[in-house]
């Protein structure tokens, strides 16, 4: 594991060194079978053995109740950007919240198929905070009103989350899912792309209250129909079954340290370290709002452009790679999912520090 | 390698030792850079090059023209069933040939988006044959006329292609693509699953002429829109990314071995293997007419079900996995895609001459 990197990538992004060396053990013969979990027929014992003990271990994780379903769709969160609206416009009318880059496009590829109408939109301060429930301008008939959780590029994220009362709340979770417990009943559809915090780029999993889910397919792509989804397990056609098998070791992984409570408590403290460390000096400078800052993604920036660019490439020698912050916020981001040790958080910080050292 | 079976599993399905071993060594880090594959950004130069890579070998190995676009689209084939008709069905009507159960899935969805016209069906004989030219009931104004070039699930494979003239001419090559050489330009498009002959569920292989793609999205879903995958060169989202390597690691097994022309001799190799076995008995019941017989799956039964089952579970004890036919058949089914060696061949023709010798 000597050459194993601090890879503060915001995704793809960083696996724990456990999930890592598994699936390098596992990759000639799974558990004696004598093939690859990605060679494997998708309706073989073996195989759907692995599906059940993911869809369940989710659920025990998340505390998924009855009324929900777990779905492995196609497509990461940009599928279900379509899906959404697709399946739970009813009467042709949605909220969305825009906090950031992908709350924004989620807004305008629902406009598509039906209205939309923001109910927030925090582009004027650039992305650096999210509303309070009373910014809110929510319609009284909306199908259902969107928001993403953590916004990845500029490092915001919802603490509390509003009370839409009977109308579903659904939630593109993509860089915050499984870090920290949630209310699965507080919403009605909650989905989340998986290169961040659940493996490997490609799938969504979705976890949608049944009662949502429409059976009218009419003029809907088939993989973006919830109630077929549903009905077959998410096997109409061949899931992403080598990404289901990798979350599932992610669960495992999860579940071994003691759950989403103990990793809140993990991830507060790599955050803590972090931010504190922002705090206490005045050569960076953090781009969220405190109240609204994310423990997934710290963003803030050096000086000048140059520099940014220098602390990056001399972080990288480091082993401290994918530090430049998204091109539309620039900067440093520092994306520090489930799986990044708080041993990289340490040595970013002591970088961190010994730079603006030298640079003052 | 030695506990590693001979996997004739239809998709997915076993993938060559020598790409197996890569994706095992390479799991911890890969190249160097302290991190795997799927932990990459997509963005980094690194993926990049792996990326362009994987295009520029599809490319060499089929021969395709700067005329047309290789994309990496999420979904597996099944989501072209949608993007086929949402994108191509210019005037609103296409013919579709059924020679199988996913080339009939296909016009069904084909069906949500405009006129879909059966220009031949092979129902009636149980899809056991590939209809000639003259027996097609091609329309002279569809927008495009739809095959499937190999039916994975009855074993039968189009050996020429119909001439469609100035109509364009769209394949569904999920489990036949890389087995052979084929003149892409005959093709407006070309599409295949990656499960079978390139690597991992979950992905769609597209191969687009470039003048087919439109630029109109009103009611699209973003993800199935041609034109927008061809200007974001397949990255509007997070691509497949870790598929997409696995599909490199493949080509370059694809190249090491000699190109498709050397691939088709061990194709064509293993399958007479069988076929001359089957040909020579009296035991095993072939369904596929010989004429349309597929190089990718072999299909036959036992006399009657029970025998299928302990054949198949014979097999197994021998190493000789995966060999139940698909429900919709029943019987015996060997996928002996591009990854299968013939030396596996060679053994399950030497149990079925055993088998059939205690059983007759």
């Amino acid at each position: 594991m000597n050459d194993r990197v601090y890879n503060f990538s915001a995704g793809p992004s960083m696996l724990a060194d456990e999930v890592i060396v598994k699936l390098r053990d596992d990759m000639l013969s799974y558990e004696g079978t004598g093939m690859s979990v990605m060679e494997m027929s998708h309706r073989s014992k073996v195989y759907l053995a692995i599906f059940e003990d993911c869809k369940a271990r989710l659920k025990r994780l998340l505390g998924i109740g009855e009324d929900y379903e777990v779905l492995f769709m196609h497509g990461g969160a940009t599928g279900q950007f379509s899906a959404v609206p697709l399946n739970l416009m009813k009467t042709g009318k949605a909220d969305y919240i825009i906090t950031g880059n992908f709350s924004k496009k989620a807004a305008e590829e629902a406009a598509k198929f039906g209205n939309v109408s923001i109910a927030y939109d925090s582009s004027e301060n650039n992305h650096s905070r999210i509303p309070s429930s009373d910014e809110l301008k929510l319609s009284a008939d909306a199908d259902y009103v969107h928001l993403c959780s953590n916004n990845t590029i500029f490092g915001t994220e919802w603490k509390t989350f509003p009370d839409t009362g009977s109308i579903p709340l659904v939630a593109d979770m993509s860089s915050d899912i499984l870090s920290r417990p949630v209310n699965v009943s507080d919403f009605g559809l909650i989905y989340a792309g998986a290169q961040k915090n659940m493996g490997i780029a490609g799938m969504a999993v979705v976890i949608i209250r049944k009662d949502l889910a429409v059976k009218d397919s009419s003029r809907m792509p088939v993989l973006y129909n919830y109630a077929v989804e549903i009905k077959n397990d998410s096997m109409y056609n061949t899931p992403s079954s080598y990404s289901i098998y990798v979350l599932d070791e992610v669960l495992k992984w999860i579940e071994s340290i003691g759950g989403l409570e103990e990793m809140e408590k993990r991830n507060r403290a790599k955050a803590a370290l972090l931010y504190d460390y922002l705090d206490s000096q005045n050569y960076y400078l953090p781009h969220a709002q405190k109240d609204s800052r994310s423990l997934m993604n710290v963003t803030f920036t050096t000086p000048d452009k140059d520099t940014d660019s220098e602390f990056a490439a001399r972080a990288a020698e480091r082993g401290l790679v994918n530090l430049k912050g998204h091109r539309l916020v620039g900067g440093i981001r520092a994306s520090i999912y489930n799986a990044m040790p708080i041993e990289g958080v340490r040595k970013l910080v002591d970088f961190m520090d010994e730079f603006a050292g030298e640079k003052r």
